[in-house]
């Protein structure tokens, strides 16, 4: 069994996912539902199996995949979803599975054969659109099965039930939880009316728009499309082949800088990195995302070069508030030292990293707290514990 | 002609310059010896152009190196070094060179034919040995010319100048400086008794060694090449085609962990990433690494496993003091929020090189002073203002 694609980016793991739903195979898909003690993913971690064994995403870091793929088999040809529980909990020896490879925590995993009830998942997280997605681990004996799965859109508050009986499901109970956790890209198993439902929140990915067709901006694209940034390139004049010149980002497009905002969606999901090392090129640019109020700006290039931009914002009578430079990070990047083009790229993608998941950057040595926040999620739910059911 | 390979990780750039020199090809070498204001690499940035304009490295991010191209082709025909100077201030149009792409101050490039001279560097760089290499940018009428070489072992002090006459080098004078670029990995021109030198400190790369074979590894290993370190994958019982597994390491080994000491150099220059996920073995290898006095211990999982080594460790009469565990970083990482296997490495990789470099990893935006610190070179020197000669 290969194991080339264990460890991708899980915007990939999704996209295999829609690939192998059009290709009609026969796949398992293993989704983390819930945890206890120091697992090594969160739950909503997925996996997807095909019949010769192949997988794409990671759950345990090794040590279990190969009993999941066993598993899977089994439910492959059973057709039906089944939740297994794994006691990864390091004894004295350190050694499970006689593996030699210990692993941790508590993990409860739910396989099911992937089908057509997965597809709005995949076309919301496609378009850009959080989702929750709703999965029942255990219907209490009503009307529900394991398996039987639900949509809650968190824009207009809706949840739509493809395949079963809607008056079947909690909606109004499940609302909080499932709104909450699709805002934050979040999962937990909880409990509403007795029924015990996994509340997986896909939240789109993040987009980074990157401003700039110099050499330093081929390593900014690869590192974030790594680290799930649907990334797009954009060029001013003169850029030519930018799809070719940069194949690791998603999208690439020619446009003006006073076009910006007709041209790119600029919302709170933009992540923007200008480098176009352009001055006025660059200051047009800043403007127009300061205008659109993007949650992250990051000018490539030093203090002294913005405080100019301000001298001529002021000149033409657009002088941004404190507040509105807030998002403005100039220079920008984490501090991390590094001279080269990729070291480069790799404080910038870190410092947005960072931004997009409402962190200070430091070492993580240094936080109070654990590392993965434990889910709250209200009214009806007791998935705080995290004690699998 | 092809961009494909203007950014790629330096120690490529170096893998390259060794290539080249044994295929005994009529490359051109391209360094930055000096700059002035806020350029985009600093000194020593290098790039090699072939006789069919393929280029590897980057100097100027895009806007000069068409025009370097040109100017190696003249080299190469001439057979001799040359050195130009690129004023790229940015005027208040921004916009130079007619490219539409601005680019930042002066800089000082020397373009010369790649040759045996430079040989002693890449062996070095390949050895895992710091050394300065000593190039003549203007001989002030002297015997010595542009483009005559030395090179200086900060480990004995020596200068060995292999094709000139030793006597000619100001070896006493230079010793400072050089040793204090060697060590620093930095770069600067220097003038010496009337001569005028630029000072390259090729600093071995640091090894970063990863303990562990499980599906988050290959990221790290992916992330950590791409920012420069040489990168070691260490398995334990059991590990095995573990060089097939992770092509992105430079070398992989299998071992036990009470020989890791034996089987692997730990020095100062060695960053090391404990993942095996099985505590006994996380649990020895973090002891030997302490032992070792390596500058960075990374270990994944939760700060109150450490906590459970350490009473380990004081059960068996081996009590760490504070100083010693300064160089522990558990939970390994930086605090970047982000849960996939790749943004873990991210997180890891960005801790690594934060600590490799010796900064504390925060938003530039927060830091005093410039990006670049200005190289500070002593006696008999003036390199500290950047000015080219």
């Amino acid at each position: 069994m290969t194991q080339r694609n264990w460890s991708v980016p899980e915007t990939e793991v999704v996209q295999r996912i829609r690939d192998r739903l059009d290709a009609d195979g026969t796949d398992v898909l293993a989704t983390v539902v819930d945890i206890e003690g120091n697992a090594y993913r969160r739950p909503g971690a997925k996996m997807l199996l095909d019949a010769e064994g192949t997988g794409v995403g990671s759950i345990t870091a090794g040590c279990l995949e190969d009993e999941l793929v066993q598993v899977a088999s089994e439910v492959r040809a059973a057709g039906e979803p089944r939740l297994v529980t794994y006691d990864l909990m390091e004894d004295d020896e350190g050694d499970v599975w006689g593996l030699g490879v210990g692993c941790n925590g508590v993990i409860e995993v739910l396989l099911e054969p992937l089908t057509e009830t997965y597809r709005p998942a995949v076309s919301a997280f496609a378009d850009g659109r959080d989702v929750a997605v709703v999965t029942v681990l255990d219907g209490d004996d009503g009307p529900l099965e394991r398996g039987d799965r639900a949509y809650y859109d968190p824009v207009d508050g809706s949840l739509s039930t493809p395949a079963a009986d809607p008056a079947a499901w909690p909606a109004d109970a499940l609302a909080g939880s499932a709104a909450d956790l699709a805002e934050r890209g979040r999962a937990a198993t909880v409990t509403v009316d007795g029924l015990t439902l996994f509340v997986d929140g896909l939240s789109a990915p993040p987009e980074l728009v990157v401003f700039g067709t110099g050499h330093d901006v081929g390593p900014v694209t690869e590192l974030a499309a790594k680290s799930d940034f649907r990334v797009t390139v954009v060029g001013f004049r003169g850029a030519v082949d930018l799809a070719d010149q940069f194949p690791a980002a998603d999208r690439a497009l020619t446009t003006s800088p006073a076009s910006i905002a007709d041209d790119l969606t600029l919302g709170g999901n933009t992540y923007a990195v200008v480098m176009t090392h352009n001055f006025v090129d660059d200051r047009l640019t800043v403007e127009a995302l300061l205008d659109a109020s993007v949650p992250y700006v990051g000018l490539m290039g030093p203090r002294d070069r913005f405080e100019e931009m301000r001298d001529a914002f002021d000149e033409e009578g657009r002088t941004f508030t404190e507040a509105e430079l807030s998002s403005l990070y100039t220079p920008v990047g984490l501090d991390l030292g590094g001279g080269s083009p990729y070291q480069i790229a790799h404080s910038i993608v870190a410092e947005v990293l960072a931004v997009a998941n409402d962190r200070t950057p430091r070492h993580l040595k240094a936080r109070e707290g654990p590392i993965h926040e434990r889910v709250d999620v209200d009214a009806g739910a007791d998935a705080d514990t995290g004690v699998p059911r």
